[in-house]
């Protein structure tokens, strides 16, 4: 592997030289522009006033991002383990509606396929690997998963019970029309968001209401519960480098790893 | 006790076995269309359109259901004990309604009674047992019940006083015409839900409101704290077995029982 | 002191014997039906068909309201501490209406009154005595006060000054019409309730509301945090009896006193 | 420095001394009164009614804080320090506009730079200081900090995402016309707020908010975790003086100290 190439590998994928910390939020501040842009550009009479401003903009943004995306495939042994990885596939779709829509037209469909650049903020999160704390609140996370989907589950088959029993109640011809809708309706009532576009209007309807909110109110604190104690438990973890395998795309490398733990390749050239 | 009723009542009743794992997760998967089915039906221009379609998948699933009922009478020793138990009577309101509704007639009604099918559901979260989590949240919140409901009961008691205040301060004519309807209002306040659809216009009674909001904003705090405290003390219980004695219906065994700590029964045939 | 005081006084102002339990259960009942007709008599269409049924009801249940109060103060030795204490103040504060209401009529005002009687309803949570979970429960409340109110009032200083601030933003006209209701529609959002009959139309508006809804969700966890740890600090106190000092009115006794630990008087007869 | 500037110091600066306590209390009592008039002022019907008592108030209340602004300035050695602290400038800002508006006119903007009086409020909170309590609270929430950004970082990033989303799904024409509101309906949504203003109106519309809701249920377990686990884990500091350096305005000292750990001034006289 040749000296440029590592050096390359370092800039692009790591973060943990000077080079590399200006690269990452050089490129941060080109996503946040780009969704800024995806959102201005649906706002119709911002679109009708600048649209070749956002014409250009777009087409910028496009190519720094195809660069970006060929610089990655460059820098690393196996261009197929980043291609084909999660990010790999948010990256070419970020660049690849807008050569589709110069060429084809069918702005419309794109559009929705462009918002998918969207997702590249969550890179934005590997920043967030500096603020040594996020990692412990990950791991909290991360144990209480499973326990708060049970809860999840739970709270959806009482959300089916309840909105049914709505439905019977208030009837036909209301918000209730039919279980669906009465099931939207008790979702929105037991999470305590409440929009008032759908109530009940009947006194037995307003009473069961008044026993979802109840319940509402009273298990959310499950789940708060779980946290709290798996926060507690969570210790925080050592890792505190941004370290790339230039081999094998692998990103979680001890601070003093000289080899990459998953194909043995040299990690510092 | 013959082998095979043994063998049948291990594959319907238990889910340690690879037969009784696959009859769990299709009686599952039933149970979920049925669910659907209903849903589907609740809504006017679906039930226009596909009325033949429903009626022909509610006789598949009516007599799935019977045979699975007859199976479950027959694969135990005592069948009282399942019949008169609480799944035992929702499982027979799962078949009987469809049986009423084609010998007499009366759809509405039975459409009311079969909803119950939707108990059923609850079967489901029998699965969540492989989940070895859902154990511990359960625990916790079984000791945190009688301290959840004293503080749901004092809250009740407060939103009473706050929703007589309401009607006294607000008057009649409004959303506030009488107490009940006040008290319906402090619910959906206190509970944080807030849907609009009643909402104070005199600035005494927007002043009470910005109270009972505080004050649902801040004991919210309470069932929280206790559900969190439990959580910690809860401890991790040893049963992941599904085994259900055969003579008796009863459901928890250690996981290296040999008999029935209920009946005696021999559990491993 | 007379036996038949010192047992009168057992039973209408204790709940450790028999006697005493019956008298507060039945006591309970009647104050749940005194309220529930204060309730129902506010509903208009219920009290113009049942005008006459109210109007007995409300003799019987102030009739027997009188007879307790006498009764109370026949059982004690200084009178004086028990009609001069709250739960005094307020067992006069039932009964007295209906006389006045019938010597001078003037129903209207007197019914704002007679809601006073629903404060009795915490005479019920004297009941929750019983379950010996619930003084864990107030006294973690009672430890947390302090800190939760300090909270509070962070909260409403926020309230005023985001609602000074939507009020120059959204200006007059809308629904930020004046300071105070931009600090009540604050309350409403920061809260978490939302009712939706006054929201931001200005972008500036929306943004500054989508800060203070998103200081509202984070902040909820400060009395949430304090609770909980206040209620793993708290520890389960002793006291189970319903003693009450038959001279001083005094109320918490520990089970095992013989003599009223503020005035000396010999509690067992 | 002379004694009675050291005294006069004491008083305006410090709370320890009953002076000192009496000072503070009638300043808070003059910085309410003044929050207050704001808020009536914005009240067209009031401020038609009364303006000739606005006015006064408004002098005397301007005088008030004028020589107290003078006084802050005499009796600190360094005034410099006073004058371009945060609370230096907000007392100058109490001021000044009301002389700019006698002379210059122009009522409406001034009106906008008086209400930053209301950050006057804060001072209330030093107050708070004899709550022992608040410490503990302030201390566990500044540990929370960085970890409760990571998570509302994070929570914004769901609502960019889930906007977009719900912008391409509910379509032009309706409440999502474009990204910006849909991300703050989002908001609006995953806080549980739920003003109503804005609702899906699509199946596949309410079932993405469905989802949203029951993350923003979900999730707010969050930050409840992370500051309880933090407040657990926070300890009463010492500090319950109000003492401040005559010198150099520095705030906090240890009960016993006798010089001023900034500057090295003896700060008992």
């Amino acid at each position: 592997m040749p000296h440029w190439k590592f050096k390359l590998h370092e800039v692009i994928y790591e973060a943990d030289t000077p080079a590399g910390k200006i690269f990452d939020i050089a490129l941060l501040f080109v996503i946040i522009i780009s969704v800024a842009l995806v959102m201005m550009e649906s706002v119709t009479s911002l679109l009708l006033k600048y649209s070749w401003e956002f014409y250009i903009a777009e087409w910028v943004i496009t190519a720094i991002f195809s660069i970006e995306y060929i610089l990655r495939i460059i820098a690393i042994n196996k261009p197929k383990r980043y291609i084909f990885s999660f990010y790999g596939m948010v990256d070419l779709l970020s660049t690849l509606p807008s050569y589709i829509g110069f060429i084809f037209g069918g702005a419309n469909l794109l559009f929705a396929i462009r918002a998918l650049r969207l997702l590249r903020v969550f890179r934005v999160l590997k920043v967030t690997r500096y603020i040594g704390e996020s990692r412990k609140l990950i791991d909290a996370l991360k144990n209480s998963r499973a326990k708060i989907l049970v809860f999840l589950f739970a709270v959806f088959i009482i959300c089916i019970i309840a909105g049914t029993l709505m439905h019977l109640v208030e009837g036909k011809g209301g918000g209730f029309d039919n279980i669906p809708l009465s099931i939207y309706w008790c979702i929105v009532t037991l999470t305590t968001v409440g929009f008032g576009d759908i109530a009940p209007v009947t006194p037995l309807g307003r009473l069961i209401a008044s026993l979802i909110m109840i319940t509402g109110y009273g298990i959310i604190a499950v789940p708060t519960g779980i946290v709290s104690a798996e926060y507690s438990k969570a210790t925080d973890k050592p890792i505190k480098n941004t370290q790339v395998c230039p081999n094998c795309n692998e990103g979680r490398h001890l601070d003093d790893a000289e080899f990459c733990h998953n194909c043995g390749f040299k990690l510092n050239g």
